[in-house]
């Protein structure tokens, strides 16, 4: 017949990208797992836990491409053109990036790239990491009369420096959450101590959300050497945090329900 | 039967902070809605989509307690003491907040009073429309060589008083990101004047993520122009966002493809 010869054949691409939440699978929206249930293609990262997979189609093919800003697996040009190619060719691609698309996600490129050839793209935002991971902590990122601002920013810019937006964020009044830059540690609490902040409360989060999340908390003078008490490592995302509302946390521990609030909820 | 009789009396006090989202009901998360599943009561706000109420049980007694930061309607200090009360009395208790519970979302605030109780307390983020606002109408919060950096405040301080953060964040490279602020809009938008920002791009985004949004584009010279010829009014939700990031919003807009963007996904 006609018509079902045109069935299988037609081919309606579009794009939806879609931020699957800083770990835990159960952290993806609704409205992600809806993207995945009519996607013919599924690119995924590092970052995304692969139990997700399962929301999609058997049918659909599940693409990895490792960590795009990693010099291993695909470049982000080869994950734009990839995206592209897929759905020019087999439909709906479904683009699950680990936490938000556009909180240092390169999201943006992806968007960009897609919308330049004419794509109907969707935007699924996730839950970020930046605020999400510390407050799984009990830390709240804003809390009246405590923190009134949050400030996120990365280690380094544009051209691999450090940030030179740090000093400024250092001596602001900010909670500060710094993504991507555990391994400049040393230089980060640099930039605090010659802000006057020895004694501000300090946090870092390695694997926040999931079962091998790792916590140290500290001021900025101590910080470093209980991370290394914790164990915590470069491997998985980790997260600082810098601010009054950190100490917020350590006195809800102090009542002994803290322990209970992270555990996933089933 | 003994067994079948302490089921129906025993009580297992509980609560479970979810954030609902910026107000599209499939922002929730799928731990959100695993939480309402199990909700034998739910106690919401007046930025949460009452569709939502759907996945719990028939059975759940559900209680709209309005804004609490609004005059009328319940206090923070009465919804602290209902959502408790209910915990000792029924079980558990969904707290559902509009947006994520950290972001100026008092959230702390219960957490920190039901854990007073010894109430074991749970977690759940939500999509903070201070990210995902924007980021569905393709401007990216964060974008390489571009804007490296987020800063989120509120208009006023603790005291009711314009914040005094705002004229540090006018003067930096950040995105800004202003919740409860529209009401403010000539005293921001005269901070960033006297920043010497006047050609900044901005937006003004209106019930973001849901039907009746609206969204203004401009510069901070002409944004409060542009966002009275647009309609938009303080009744709802209403997010500023001023940074070069916005511009991106209106170069994508020139594909012809941004109006695909933010159509809800089905």
């Amino acid at each position: 017949m006609a018509i079902e010869e045109k069935k299988n054949t037609y081919v309606d691409p579009r794009i939806t990208l879609v931020g699957a939440g800083p770990g835990d699978p159960d952290l993806i929206s609704v409205k992600g797992v809806k993207a995945l249930k009519s996607a013919d293609v599924v690119i995924y990262d590092a970052l995304v836990d692969e139990s997700l997979l399962k929301y999609a189609p058997d049918s659909a093919a599940k693409v990895f491409v490792g960590n795009p800003s990693g010099e291993e697996n695909f470049s982000q040009d080869m994950v734009n053109q990839l995206m592209v190619d897929y759905a020019l060719n087999f439909g709906h691609v479904v683009r699950l990036k680990g936490g938000d698309l556009f909180v240092f996600g390169r999201g943006y490129e992806e968007l960009d790239f897609a919308t330049s050839y004419s794509i109907p793209t969707f935007v699924v935002p996730g839950i970020s990491s930046a605020i999400s991971v510390p407050g799984l902590q009990g830390i709240p990122v804003t809390h009246k009369g405590v923190s009134e601002s949050l400030w996120v920013l990365t280690a380094t810019d544009a051209d691999g420096n450090i940030s030179s937006e740090l000093g400024e964020a250092a001596r602001s009044k900010a909670t500060v959450v710094i993504l991507l830059g555990f391994q400049y540690l040393q230089k980060i609490v640099h930039i605090f101590k010659e802000a006057g902040k020895e004694q501000l409360p300090a946090a870092i989060i390695q694997n926040g959300s999931m079962k091998n999340e790792r916590v140290a908390i500290g001021k900025v003078s101590d910080i470093s050497s209980i991370a290394s008490e914790q164990g915590i490592d470069n491997t998985g995302p980790v997260l600082l945090v810098f601010g009054t509302a950190v100490s917020l946390h350590t006195r809800a521990l102090g009542s002994g329900q803290w322990l209970t609030i992270n555990k996933v909820f089933a």
